[in-house]
């Protein structure tokens, strides 16, 4: 296993490509450049980049250094790489696109030796046609990010593609669902998907795994390190159908295989969790990140809207976990504390009046035996929750407390405005409780959670 | 058919059980008593409300009045409900909760003696255990929305559920979302979905009808209404699951049914499309309230992310549509205007130079033959977005253009921040074009309205 932490921890790094001009990886030079990583400028056409002295080539640079971002156009690549292995780099990030997924030979041919280098100097590289990594423990990023709002946590992404990675980190951001590394691949000349998995593996800062995938060079060490991982690993893997194979192929040069031996791989590990979307891996990956796992599959829905309840339980019963039978201590507590019109049945509709009785409903349900998780639906309206001048502190901190005391995981899933969920997320994020928009997320997290406890007992 | 507008443009307001305390029914009663509609406040306890002369029956109020709202407590409805028929109002929409949806013997009684008023009077019942209506035109509602954020559209939504229907209002105007009509049905002892569906039939305000479904009590007839619909009807019917169907008994009441009866019946008339979620449901509605419908199955693709295209191209294998073959001028002229690096075939990945190329290539694919709808999927990251001061509008309204020329739907998926999300909603509101975050809805979307033209042209 190789160590790659000049990727994320580098000591000094090179911008081969440094532009001032507002173009693709404009952001990337101006960030580092301000930042307290030690970065040189490199510009065959500049003396001078945002104040910073621009060297002519890499190898003029009076300092050892670790990593070279190489963001020059797909015909001066090679030039570039060559001087990096003269110059003794550790690691390059190959960011330019136009190589292999053009299918044009002689960019086919450029990316051939790019790699033969690599292969015969022990450089190792990332891309091309990616936007590299960021770390967002140490803040440091090539790719084009707001890195001040980044939110810090302990899941990793690697993507294959680049720009993918980036607007879903904005997407993530957004939901103050927080990243340990991202890692965009690319054509994967050298780097991979495996040396990645194995690096975050190790990485402690990292706890869940998820992997955006067009395709696998390495099939047998790729199903090695399946079998043997031993943090959860959330896999959307793309190219399901014909027409999207073909369009793989264009994309990264990757191969997408037959996906039903991918769907076979998939199933015959534990641990290995595929989702359909991205939206499902980040929400889902975030509830492993924050929630303990639960230790059988049956789920308390408590809600204010009858019909949501409803919903989730449609949902229990395709991802075959069980609605939790409530025990008769637990209906008798929560009949006494319910208005005469309120079901006290698993889903517990708790009406309009949902906040009244909210948490010492939640004190029965976390407390009942025959409940391994709980789901809050919270259902209430912008105008009532404005008027009302609501707190859900108290709510989200019994919640909390719950779980903790309990080891039971707890999800709330929230619908309506953005303004009830920035409202709502807001105060969640501070009692780690994931936040999620969909009921089918939160009953797929809760079976892969329930799946994973499962496989790790045995 | 019966005439329900005065439920929708009443000309006199009576709130039985108006508030001035902070509850369920606050929201409503200080906006319509501040409204333009015409409300007197009834109230046991109070002379005055907000200001207004309340009376202490509805009896008392000196004029004729054709809508009663009814939010007192479930023990009091009964007795509201007949001074209602004796003053002889047109329309009731009783909020209260607390009916046959507790299963209380007492409680299932009094829902039935209402229902027997009802019948025996004639008057027009809505609810109990739902929030009414709201007219997105003249801006009546009985519910606790902020009307001044509504958005007016052509979509109507039919609900059973109260404050299911407010919060994905809420969520709907987020994403400006446009409606016409949202209607609550409750436990539904009288007016029920099959009056709402031939209401809105012939409302010239409402071109796509949605409804969530919970059961049906008039089967035959729900039938007949099915068989001669010539509007759009989307539906999101839950209960799918044993689980779920049990948990329906104890919301509203209803009687899921069978649902694989339900599921042959959707299916064997035209123009009827069955849902998964609200989300879907509203996203697709949009498009259909928006766009023309396409004349064929094959979607163009264009976009900024290989990886989102491949996407795109499994879910249309998936919902059985073709990727447009693209003719090969338009093959040629796209190479023409391209970088060397950039995949000319469909889905055209226009790479991190989309916009300097986005407006030719988009003429190229709506003017090809072979296209019948056009997909774009908007992938710039935050950070460059911002950056490069990027004006969307031109790209926008070229969409439009051509749409509108072409008579092909456009339909914008896009990814990232929720500013970014934002930042491109404000501007394709202007020109109609929906926006989507999931590109599932927007090939269902095709999909249907695919369906939709070749049933129009039978």
């Amino acid at each position: 296993m190789s160590n790659l932490k000049f990727f994320f921890e580098p000591k000094t790094v090179a911008i081969i490509g440094a532009s001032e001009r507002l173009k693709f990886g404009y952001g990337t030079t101006k960030y580092l450049l301000e930042s307290p990583f030690k970065t040189y400028p490199v510009s065959l056409t500049k003396n001078q980049i945002m104040g910073h002295k621009a060297y002519k080539s890499i190898k003029e640079i009076p300092e050892e250094i670790e990593l070279a971002i190489i963001l020059v156009k797909n015909d001066n690549v090679l030039q570039a790489v060559k001087e990096c292995v003269e110059k003794g780099v550790k690691g390059i990030i190959i960011e330019t696109a136009g190589f292999a997924e053009t299918s044009i030979p002689k960019y086919v041919s450029l990316q051939e030796q790019i790699a033969s280098l690599a292969k015969s100097s022990g450089v190792r590289i990332i891309g091309p046609n990616c936007v590299g990594i960021t770390n967002f423990k140490n803040k440091f990023t090539t790719t084009e990010l707001d890195v001040n709002k980044l939110v810090k946590g302990n899941i990793s992404i690697i993507a294959q593609s680049g720009v993918l990675g980036n607007i879903f980190i904005d997407w993530a951001t957004s939901q103050k669902i927080g990243f340990s590394k991202a890692i965009t691949l690319g054509n994967k000349i050298d780097v991979d998907e495996i040396d990645m998995i194995e690096y975050l593996e190790e990485d402690p800062d990292t706890s869940v795994i998820t992997i955006y995938l067009e395709g696998v060079k390495r099939g047998n060490t790729f199903k090695f390190v399946l079998k043997n991982m031993k943090k959860p690993l959330i896999i959307l893997k793309n190219g399901r159908s014909e027409l999207g194979a073909k369009a793989i192929k264009s994309h990264t040069a990757s191969l997408a295989g037959n996906d039903r031996i991918f769907e076979a791989l998939f199933r015959q590990f534990k641990g290995i969790f595929r989702v359909n979307n991205f939206y499902e891996m980040f929400e889902i990956a975030q509830v492993f990140a924050t929630q303990p796992l639960p230790k059988g599959k049956n789920i308390a829905i408590i809600t204010g809207s009858g019909s949501l309840g409803i919903l989730a339980c449609d949902l229990i019963e395709k991802e075959g976990l069980g609605l939790a039978k409530l025990e008769s201590k637990s209906m008798e507590e929560l009949r006494a504390i319910s208005p005469n019109w309120v079901s006290v049945k698993n889903p517990v509709d708790l009406g309009p009046s949902q906040f009244s009785t909210l948490n010492p409903a939640l004190n029965i349900l976390f407390h009942d035996k025959k409940v391994d998780g709980v789901l809050f639906i919270f259902s209430v309206p912008e105008l009532p929750l404005k008027q009302w001048s609501l707190s859900v502190t108290p709510f989200l901190r019994r919640m909390k407390h719950l779980s903790r005391e309990t080891e039971k995981p707890i999800i709330i899933c929230v619908f309506g405005s953005r303004w009830v969920f920035e409202y709502l997320l807001e105060k969640a994020v501070k009692f780690s409780i994931p936040l999620l928009n969909r009921i089918d997320h939160a009953i797929k997290a809760f079976r892969f959670m329930h799946e994973f406890y499962l496989h790790k007992k045995e």
